[in-house]
């Protein structure tokens, strides 16, 4: 089946993050290739759940390894049990972490990966960055947490609680295995930020996506070198490869109306008076699609029922748009598109 | 005195707004220019204060006078009571509003007016869109409040001191008659809206200011069109003339730094663990060079005194980056600045 233009258009208007990156000529294997990755993953996550039944690591049932598999998958984050999954084994909550961080990445690396281009990986600075923006969150919220105290009783405690908590927020999954809206307020603003921030492109996750930031800040710094050298000629890359000024054009644009829809959704939300924090990370919550927000209201122990019916359509729409990556429903919004031809 | 290459740069790098428009071909004379616009400004609001001794509409000093009005020409909000404006009458209280909106116009507008160029102020969007933010905002927050209830006795009290406050955030200058930060949730989000906005380019505002969101807007909707039809040629155009690409990416460059800058800031406030809204209004009552917060401690009636040394140098240094408009400071950070050629 040939691909005609409006396909090519979709994908592209589909396609989570700034560029569509055909992995071998044929979009049709392509998509093949994607499917059979996911698949191989989900079926790896299921199998190393039984393993803890096998091992005594900690029981699981299959129904729930499926169901904890197909929410780390999609970045879902729907649990079977009403604490998420603070009541599993450190063993089952460690495997999540790992399966949420790498469903995160974006999924041409495993095709190279497949390929042995194992030079495209280690060049990569979508992954690499994606991979520090964790260590560094980690390390931050681990830091922040044993220097205020009363939180865990060990520091290994601390850090298989963090990585699962940034795993989660970083790839908008949402799971949780504890309440991290009362950790003090460094915490949950590295938290916000990463919701903010989100997977790589070409994952399943959402929020801004890794490559996206990758671009604006290195075309901001490109922007400054140009202030102070305006002959010299500024040539942006990305992974070896030069950034068109299309993209650099398109990700700005996707800067400016992800801010435009916030902080409408923020002043419309505002309305039912829940408070600054509530406020805020409703709305981020929503529209990287993570779910618990950061206040103790929308925390992974509270829900979002108080919210007037407003609040719970603009929230809902916010969903919508995090999960679309804006620009086909802003077209859907456009008054142009609902006019007779 | 000729301008050398030099002294052009300087005065684009620290000019606000995103271009430096020229009124007259020397620069030498578009400067004189505008101190004597800024001297007959200043003057005629010291006048209008005095009216107030002569009619009986309010007493006040003529150091009071001076005071007040050096502190809204310049944005700078420094009153000589320590309850702010709140207890002069209402004359002066709108003066210092008329005022204060006044200095937040873009001064070529006055240019314009001195040389009877009508048509030139009446397509100037900027200006348009100005006004129609400080309408917008104070029919919104009127609203919010009236119908909350139990903070102004008329309707009339409640315009005055909206349209006072409103002037006084979006224009940056921070003074105050009311305590806003016991004000409804909406009405406090609409604030920090106006102070991330900020007042005109060319006026003696900080903010983002309204002529860069316009043209950030402007490109963002441009690229939305382009992507509806890819082989249409857009041009951005503002008040008739075209924008050119330059001036989309440093502004586009603006906006990124803007956010970096306001992000780092949160992380290094928020180790204070003050609340997500005294955090994050903190910063951008600094960065935007307002003065007071929309939290209750850092409101109208608090200030930043319990604040940790290191948060306020950091808000210290937010203050210097609002003022110079991000680029100097950048530069004067760069690790190439400082080493030896």
């Amino acid at each position: 089946m040939p691909l005609s233009g409006d396909s090519l258009y979709l994908l592209k208007a589909e396609s989570p993050g700034p560029s569509v990156s055909k992995m071998v000529p044929k979009m049709r294997t392509s998509a093949m290739i994607l499917y059979g990755i996911y698949c191989a993953m989900t079926l790896l996550q299921i199998c190393a759940y039984q393993l803890g039944n096998l091992f005594g690591w900690g029981e699981i049932s299959l129904f729930d390894s499926v169901c904890l598999t197909f929410g780390s998958a999609g970045t879902g984050g729907f649990a079977v049990r009403n604490d998420g999954l603070a009541s599993y084994t450190p063993y089952i909550q460690s495997v999540t972490t790992v399966a949420m961080i790498l469903f995160g990445v974006n999924f041409s690396i495993y095709f190279f990966l497949i390929s042995r281009k194992f030079r495209l990986i280690a060049r990569n600075s979508e992954l690499k960055c994606y991979l520090a923006i964790i260590l560094f969150a980690v390390a931050l919220i681990s830091l922040n947490l044993t220097l205020t105290g009363g939180y865990f009783s060990t520091f290994g405690q601390t850090l298989h609680h963090v990585s699962f908590s940034v795993g989660s927020i970083l790839t908008t999954t949402g799971f949780s295995t504890v309440d991290f809206s009362r950790w003090p307020e460094l915490s949950k603003m590295v938290l916000m930020s990463l919701m903010v921030i989100g997977a790589c492109a070409g994952s399943t996750g959402g929020g801004i996506k890794v490559s996206r930031l990758l671009i604006l800040f290195k075309s901001a710094r490109a922007e400054l070198r140009r202030l102070l050298h305006p002959h010299r000629v500024e040539v942006m890359t990305m992974d070896g490869k030069r950034v068109s000024s299309d993209v650099i054009r398109g990700t700005n644009a996707f800067l400016i109306f992800y801010l435009l829809i916030a902080l409408t959704s923020m002043l419309l939300v505002s309305l039912d008076d829940m408070g600054t924090e509530t406020t805020v990370t409703a709305v981020l919550a929503t529209l990287n699609n993570i779910g618990p927000g950061t206040s103790i209201l929308i925390g992974p122990a509270g829900n979002y029922a108080d919210f007037s019916a407003l609040s719970k359509i603009v929230l809902s729409l916010d969903m919508l748009f995090g999960r679309l990556e804006l620009f086909p429903m802003l077209i859907l919004f456009r008054p142009s598109t609902w006019r007779k031809h």
